[in-house]
């Protein structure tokens, strides 16, 4: 079964791709996600200084029970663009509710790719118009979506899952591009999530921020987080007039939960250049704060990252790595295991044999770092990948 | 004028290095410090957690007005090695200690290599008293000391200046090592100055403090803070009678910051892999932390370093990273120059000629990024290198 044929598509949403002229290679470069009534819709954002354009028009308004379309463009970021982007974001805005016959304030926009570019808008306004002329319900046309928001991606990222309540089904579809600038980069992390479910606008908001929190807030390519990076969540309520409550209200966060993560493990998987996909299990910290700044300075590390890559067992990185996260832990509170093997126990090295261990490390795709504190009940889960010469080749040309 | 010809020594000092057995290379790999007196000490060390052996045994002892040697070993970092690994320092210590004929507590040592393994024991006590038999005080011996403590450094790093008061000069000789694990890396950052300057233990680790703070802890090769990272100072008062007062005291304060800034400037130029030595200039952040956050954020991303070893004129990595930081500053508030070029003024992107910037970046071995902030006084000047396929490839297999 092909990705494109196992898709279900919720109720009520169409799209279009077309290839508007932004990205230089002349690719798809321009997606539309349009629902046919008004939609609540969530959000969350960058926490970057400088933030695109598209995401100082979008904050404002969410969470919003009136949404109707996301305009996407790739190739270009709108950021550190001044004036002007702001002005080129809201006309992005102002185009497609034109053509949709509503308020400029119900159409959220996103954008990726480099920086610092002002947007092409005779391109822009031209792609916009034809995207709407070729809007579709078909799955194939959402998996060309997923194709139109990749700018240095090697693979398009989707997930689809269903839940039946009151013996209907309600259905969650999620889009999300990156590959670097992950911290959670320029190329930047994308993601859309639509839903037939009938969520109110606040409650939709309260499970998009905890979902991303423990998805696509607990990955890290190289640690830069982006000034685009953007998740959007839309619910138009076409499954049912009754809104989701209660123990179903339950299940439908946690499918939102379970799509963010699949999604958010498929962006560091496609890391640039990665030939690893880094598990980092923190237990034992003080608090899931702690454990998160833990396992984020290893997720960083490019000793780590280069270790992995070279599939060197050097454990030593790992733990001095945690060391420097700032948390105040104790040597002897610490152990350690890789790929299932204890390496460290008790802020003692452990004897094992190197040679076993790099070869386990070199024949598995992921990486399993597992570090166990003793200080609290504290727990995250994160998501890395290896540094590979060829992501250094990747990046040090990108702009010219 | 070779380097070993040019270097002048201070009085009272000798020293000598032999291949202990511990590189696997057989290489140089342990170096003795010696002054024929008790000096005054002090002395800065890794933040790092999970720090070292050597670190535990010398942070207790300084400042100090009676040290009398360092020993230095390369090759193994005894880091992250228990309770035998304290055991091996002290006894480390007590050796050089029963050469001189002093207590233990008047030996600091430091180490350098791979984490996680036991010192070779007998082969350190071995060299040890091979290196006492050898000692010296020709500039060629310091020479090779400053070679014997290297790991992946490709080039020893040594300076040495005087200053004269009341007639009679007053000699500083510094050697540092160091090429990655720079965050201030495993192979780690050490540096020993050594002095005939009559200096009190409680001057000299302020002074010690502040000349740090301003070169060794404003550099970076990746970020990761070693486990081992040492810095030590020995005043031993060979040139006067009188110790430094006054204006004398400030003028030797100048010279051991500016010792330290051009040893701490050799580590990033000498960064494993790097191509290209990178300069970075905050100016208008509201404290010196504030801007040595900044700083660091720059300095640390692999999106910039990357871009400059593809002499990328890629801006918008640079101002994203400092998006990033921490800091809670306003887009309009950032200009910033790239070797001399402005490319972003109050928030805007200006027009430049991306051949001309590109062309220049890979001309010159050195990258100069300035970053203008309107917040208040704030400054720093901080130290970096690019990010190349090379430093994959000598990081991705070190251990196995």
């Amino acid at each position: 079964m092909s990705i494109e044929s196992a898709l279900t598509i919720p109720l009520g949403f169409r799209t279009a791709s077309v290839k508007a002229g932004i990205k230089p290679s002349g690719g798809l470069d321009l997606a539309l996600l349009v629902s046919d009534v008004p939609c609540a819709a969530a959000g969350t954002f960058t926490t970057n200084r400088i933030c695109a354009a598209p995401v100082r028009w979008d904050r404002p308004l969410v969470p919003s029970e009136s949404i109707r379309a996301i305009v996407v463009n790739a190739g270009n970021a709108n950021a550190a663009t001044g004036e002007q982007g702001e002005k080129n974001a809201a006309e992005t805005a102002r185009v497609a509710a034109a053509e949709l016959g509503c308020e400029p304030s119900q159409v959220l926009i996103a954008s990726t790719g480099v920086i610092g570019h002002q947007l092409p808008m005779d391109s822009l306004r031209n792609g916009i118009g034809r995207a709407f002329g070729a809007l579709s319900a078909e799955p194939a046309d959402f998996h060309q979506a997923s194709h139109a928001i990749m700018t240095t991606d090697t693979k398009p990222k989707l997930a689809s899952s269903q839940l039946v309540v009151d013996g209907q089904p309600i259905t969650l579809l999620g889009l999300a591009k990156g590959a670097a600038m992950i911290g959670p980069r320029m190329a930047t992390m994308l993601g859309f999530l639509i839903t037939d479910a009938r969520v109110s606008a606040k409650d939709l908001q309260s499970i998009l921020s905890d979902a991303v929190e423990a998805s696509f807030n607990c990955i890290s390519v190289e640690g830069h987080t982006s000034t685009n990076d953007t998740v959007l969540l839309l619910a138009n309520g076409a499954s049912s007039e009754k809104p989701l409550q209660g123990a179903d209200l339950e299940r439908f966060a946690e499918l939102v939960h379970s799509t963010c993560q699949k999604l958010a493990r498929m962006i560091p998987d496609d890391g640039e250049g990665a030939t690893h996909l880094i598990t980092i299990d923190v237990e034992g910290a003080r608090d899931r704060e702690e454990a998160r700044t833990l396992a984020r300075a290893v997720a960083d590390s490019p000793l780590v990252k280069t270790a992995v890559a070279g599939a060197d067992p050097n454990w030593g990185r790992i733990v001095s790595a945690a060391g420097y996260s700032g948390v105040d832990f104790e040597e002897r509170e610490l152990s350690l295991w890789l790929n299932g093997t204890p390496l460290y126990k008790d802020g003692m090295p452990l004897d094992f044999d190197a040679q076993t261990v790099s070869a386990n490390l070199r024949a598995e795709r992921e990486t399993t770092i597992r570090l166990q504190f003793k200080r609290g009940e504290g727990a995250i889960r994160f998501w890395s990948c290896d540094l590979t010469a060829e992501y250094v080749r990747l990046n040090a040309d990108y702009t010219t």
